[in-house]
């Protein structure tokens, strides 16, 4: 059986004070925040539905597609499972059923309208015209935003090895390199450094360093170039998420300059990551340091949570007012791109502790443009 | 600006004989097919949309987050773009405004119900209430089912490149090797094959061969185990799906006897695969190739669609009727498995052909248990 990582004791007494009379977990987090197992096929597959169904009293049901049956009756605390046969079978219609056998058919019932497919809500409010159907994200978002010991630890595990995977690759970076080369290495770098699959690659070079996420290409490393990643992995299921620029040859003096100031930026907004502080102050402040870096700010995030989804909660944007609090993990992102020039970005895991913020992918010194 | 690989003709005469005043792509594959750029953050965030609005008359709108834009405006064919700033603008209010501008507010709009969440469907109904929203699903299934030439060749390129990955995977496995390694082995080699990423990587061993989607584990590969496969990747956006079960020493007696009788349950489902036989009829003769022998059969499909989705249309399952034709491209898997036990799975990719169907992974002989 897997180990439970995530705060269940913290889920039920949320739900003690909730007015739920069950919540059904959807997503890919939070049905392996709560089932202790991840299930792959949901990732993959849309209409692949694995859902906890969690009652305020009584035992949890864990509902997967038959092919994944043994291995969650192996893998999971949750013994009573059921399984439905996929592409014959209804997933909505099983969970129906087990509504009605735990007498929860006319209840207040939470489920995931940001996870759950238009297709499948239309069967659950045909199938069950008697229950009100009402969204439980934001109670599962604040449980799960307070990481617990054994998270923490994980996840330090996952951005290490992911800061390794950085370093081998950009150590062994060299002129005449092709970006579709260097993407393969880094991801074949992550892979060997534990996580069960790399997540997203973008390791992008000279005028591709401008884009986000573009498609690996088959131009070449010159001499000079800029190397611009932002990587990551699922580690146990897990995200790491790291950002770093470095310059293979000699970088200008306006590089060197933009870079210095948006790692003051960077370092700055950090700073101001301690328990109490409003998640959008941090935003603000972060827009106030680019402003005085005279960098041009038009990004509407400064980061974000970071564990079994890319995006969790809070949020370091305009619209999240949670205060920090100890044990909480972010991904603060500090960046600039002109689109098919160049671009930078300097991305660090951060957890928040007792006395403020602890930077826990700290083996490459990011407080300067790296000449390798 | 990428190559536009679909059938966009196609598309349109679809159009041209549906009811819809114009549709929304919403999807990564349907977005990817016809806009010709793929959009990354839409497959690793939820809720950042990417949507081509594509109306019956007149030219096409692409819709994107502002980090999006700059690379979307280079690479698609599609001119008329238009961004969100994500996280503080709504994809749907911009959506709304981009139909009101086209004189469709008050038209029939296809989207995509099996894939826009409740969310974003519930802020459809409110933001436009005049609007009809009917799915578009079937439609875009049916021109995507047809695959061009160039996709055709795309396919097979990806499909040559996993079966290499998995060959060289195989032939450097070693007692003692752990599964963890061996997972991080297959990957790297499908990354370094030419994928922009690999989208999912089951290789297991021993007793985990019997389950269909476990996470890797510490567990070393002992003489004498089988090893099982199903892994692919993402080749400029189409993915590759194959299958391959191996013994890494000395097989059974037990083992060859199951084993062959699936290689003969795999060829013979294959052989049914001419144009015009149903879908569900090759089902129906594999489900009767399995008794006949003698396997256990309890799985629900013998196959599906295969390209920009994992799963596309027709399935290889009991509910497709879709007739089989030329230029369609399948994923055939034969499998069986004892959960904790042990398990065996073929999988190929097959190209209908006028003249019946082509394997296009051949490089690996699946008629009898390999032994390495």
């Amino acid at each position: 059986m897997n180990e439970i990582l995530g705060n269940l004791d913290s889920l039920r007494s949320a739900m003690d004070n909730s007015e739920f009379d069950a919540i059904i977990a959807m997503s890919p987090e939070n049905v392996s925040y709560t089932a202790g197992v991840g299930i792959w096929s949901q990732k993959v597959i849309r209409d692949r539905l694995a859902l906890v169904i969690w009652p305020r009293e009584g035992e949890p049901t864990l509902i997967v597609a038959t092919n994944e049956e043994g291995y969650v009756r192996e893998k999971s605390w949750i013994t009573d499972v059921r399984a439905y046969i996929q592409h014959q079978d209804s997933p909505i219609k099983l969970l129906s059923d087990v509504l009605q056998e735990k007498g929860l058919g006319t209840g207040t019932i939470g489920f995931e309208p940001a996870y759950l497919t238009t297709e499948y809500y239309l069967e659950l409010l045909v199938t069950m015209p008697e229950t009100k159907f009402e969204s439980c994200e934001p109670m599962l978002q604040k449980v799960r935003m307070i990481k617990t010991d054994a998270e923490i630890d994980l996840i330090c595990r996952a951005a290490t090895s992911t800061e390794r995977a950085l370093m081998a690759t950009f150590s062994t970076a060299h002129p005449g390199d092709k970006e579709r080369d260097l993407v393969g290495r880094i991801g074949s770098n992550i892979l060997q450094s534990g996580a069960e699959l790399p997540s997203f690659l973008f390791f992008t070079i000279g005028p591709n360093t401008g884009y986000a996420h573009p498609d690996p290409t088959e131009i070449e490393l010159q001499p000079n170039d800029v190397i611009k990643a932002d990587c990551g992995g699922w580690y146990s299921g897990y995200f790491s998420d790291i950002g770093r620029t470095v310059v293979v040859g000699k970088a200008t003096d306006s590089q060197h300059s933009i870079y210095n100031r948006l790692a003051e930026v960077h370092q700055k907004t950090i700073a101001t990551m301690v328990p109490g502080t409003p998640a959008n102050e941090v935003f603000r402040q972060n827009k106030e340091f680019y402003k005085k870096a005279d960098i041009e700010f038009n990004l509407p995030f400064a980061g974000h949570g970071l564990g079994l989804y890319i995006h969790e909660m809070p949020m370091l944007a305009d619209y999240d007012g949670t205060p920090l609090a100890t044990n909480m993990v972010f991904a603060v992102e500090t960046r600039v791109r002109w689109p098919g020039v160049q671009g930078f970005h300097v991305e660090e895991l951060v957890v928040i502790r007792e006395d403020g913020p602890e930077i826990i992918t700290k083996f490459m010194d990011t407080s300067r443009l790296m000449e390798l």
